[in-house]
């Protein structure tokens, strides 16, 4: 989708900012978000991702398909109404507290609305394996998840529906599970840092879903609901939920730096899920020695509309998002001013076009009878990378302005240069 | 995704082939989607997308939001979950007998699971529009829909949780709507065409959803649940719940041909809504004379998963699927024999990885002790237009075998002729 050259008129935009905040402003992405026209919010925890929100959570898509696809994982698309039977033989039904339940009034059957998909992986590929020259095999899934929670308050962080990005592998061996995991690891962390986000692997306990130690990726912001534990000096790092390390200790890795405690938001989490899942189903492997042997699992989560909240938390200022280039809803925020010249008018719709021509997105915001002040909060408030401003003054002196959003530096320059260094980098 | 470069082996795709008819088959979608590897059915009416069937709605969705951005549309995402309050003003609640419902534990909130999303678009753009000077302004969706049907068996022509794009138009004056309403019919039936499908324009009822004539785009089909009569010689058509008209009668339209019925898929549907959900929600706009008036709307349909089971049913012989080159898994299926012997399995993988070079996608059939029949098998099954063979035979000729799906048609060639060839089409 980033790279999709694409213009829209502003005028014409579902998306469009408004000045009042919202009536109830939990938290500064839920406000941020419905200021800048990129959510809204139709009940509790409930969200419609108008269009410049469903631009960046594409881009986020976008780069995580790419990053699983690297992983050698196959997309699939599991159903949302997970029938009843699949959690009796994991007996989960009456153990995942937010869990939504329904029944068809056609032969009442039961559903449990997908809160994760363990009951739903593990048959599926079942089906599939005969041998252990069939694994490892890994597969994931983008698209809406369900939790009932008691009362959703951190905007987009934690809603009722979400967008999930959730991977599962099987493996043979403790070994090769072990040297997947890393690698997903890996992953994990340099998809964070394509989007902006310094995460911090922390342990962390496993929930309902295993006993064994779990990892998941936190995300410092005053914002979270999470507290870690973890060094000022290296990458150590603990959910205080499991750990007995304090404040102001010696970090027991590195035995340099000291501890502090950090709010924080936990953008994904990646599990060992041992033999748990596929006991259950009495999933099994045929080892080259003709052995029947359980197979072992690891799940793979990352919260794909949780992560483009915690990026407003993480990048903000007082006039709005600042987002990265890799994620934002357009390259280029083209302002045009004093529109009601006719000539000023045909240099914009110009340069909107060399832009797309150039193969890159711009927002083009056309209002004409917007002050050149308001025009600047609304482009400040969305936050794309890219402000231009064509008018009167840049028109006679031949040029253009572009300012970048997140430095703020202003630089001059003609259409062609532009051109030139979008083809550059 | 079309041009997606990616190549993927056979042994280790969670999708792969199987003999045996699945045990209760309802239709010929249901029996060829499940023997290639494409869907799994978990429940009634419900499936799961497997990698091939992944990558087919992935595409047809793709050519969607082409034509839909085409259109001006800009895509959105409203929630699975729509609140209760939202049916009260339509007073569908207990209108839509498919609706699935289910409440929250904590507070009692009750839901509708999205089975379209009128209560829901109604209100978001409400929220945008001010004057008449804001107008047309269209959205759309690609994603999950559900309905609670009675006994769903056409496979996954209908299902309980289904894939589908729904679009909806807003609008100040008739002439505008009338104008938007034939473009996006237009630009409806190349979508079909560029699927491989002749979808006829059939005059239909519009149902809970409105008194006004709606069109559906059906395709004709032994698998239908529809009946059209149609002329056999013109585009009339009209749903036989509506007409009159009766087989072998004269066409009112051409005035030419002879009338005949035939079992037909909806495959598509559109609606002037008038201002029925507009009036209801209180939805007006200021004309430029001041005044108050109502906002006119239409709403577009096109079952995502419906269409790849529609594609299967017309698009099918004795050997398996027929994909059409526009939305098949992969553009290549590359089958390797005589593995065993290393200078055949290096010519097989640079084959593989060449392909992957041209920008062009393939499944590598690397299964080292599977017989070419079974493999020829496998190929014809899945449906993959393009079969490329290599083996100790086409090793030593320094040449590779390329079969269509659709034509039969063989012809030898080089691999600089394939790369020429691709890179030409």
């Amino acid at each position: 989708m980033k790279n999709e050259s694409i213009c829209q008129l502003y005028s014409h935009s579902l998306s469009s900012t408004r000045k009042e905040n919202p009536s109830q402003s939990p938290s500064i992405n839920h406000e941020l978000l419905i200021r800048g026209g990129f959510i809204r919010q139709e009940s509790s925890g409930i969200y419609t991702l108008l269009p410049f929100g469903q631009k960046v959570v594409q881009n986020i898509e976008s780069l995580i398909r790419s990053g699983m696809n690297s992983l050698g994982a196959e997309e699939i698309s599991m159903p949302i109404l997970q029938p009843r039977a699949y959690f009796e033989t994991t007996g989960r039904w009456n153990k995942i507290d937010v869990l939504f339940k329904l029944k068809s009034n056609q032969g009442n059957t039961e559903y449990g609305l997908a809160a994760t998909a363990e009951e739903v992986v593990v048959p599926v590929v079942k089906d599939r394996i005969r041998s252990y020259r069939d694994l490892p095999l890994v597969v994931y899934q983008i698209g809406e998840k369900f939790r009932d929670e008691k009362r959703p308050k951190s905007g987009i962080i934690r809603g009722r529906e979400f967008g999930m990005k959730d991977m599962y592998s099987f493996h043979a061996t403790p070994e090769d599970f072990t040297s997947f995991y890393k690698q997903a690891k890996n992953t994990y962390l340099n998809l964070f840092t394509a989007c902006g986000i310094n995460a911090k692997v922390t342990e962390a306990s496993g929930g309902d879903f295993t006993v064994l130690p779990t990892h998941e990726f936190q995300a410092i912001s005053a914002a979270g609901e999470d507290l870690i534990i973890n060094c000022d000096s290296c990458t150590f790092a603990q959910n205080r939920e499991i750990t007995t390390l304090k404040d102001g200790g010696g970090c027991p890795k590195c035995g340099q730096g000291h501890l502090k405690t950090d709010k924080s938001i936990e953008i994904g989490h990646i599990f060992d899920l041992g033999d748990k899942f596929t006991k259950a189903f009495d999933f099994t492997f045929t080892d080259s020695g003709g052995k029947r042997k359980p197979i072992l699992m690891g799940c793979y989560g990352i919260g794909t509309t949780r992560l483009m909240g915690t990026i407003v938390e993480t990048h903000n200022d007082q006039q709005g998002i600042i987002w990265p280039d890799s994620i934002a809803p357009y390259q280029y925020h083209l302002a045009g001013l004093n529109l009601e010249d006719d000539a000023v008018r045909d240099q914009a719709f110009q340069v909107m076009t060399a832009i797309q021509s150039m193969g890159a997105s711009v927002l083009y915001d056309d209002r004409p009878d917007v002050k050149a002040g308001d025009k600047f909060a609304t482009a400040d408030m969305i936050g794309i990378p890219n402000r231009i401003v064509v008018s009167e003054r840049t028109f006679t002196e031949g040029i253009i302005e572009l300012k970048r959003r997140d430095t703020g530096v202003t630089s001059k320059i003609s259409l062609e240069q532009l051109f030139i260094t979008q083809k550059r980098g």
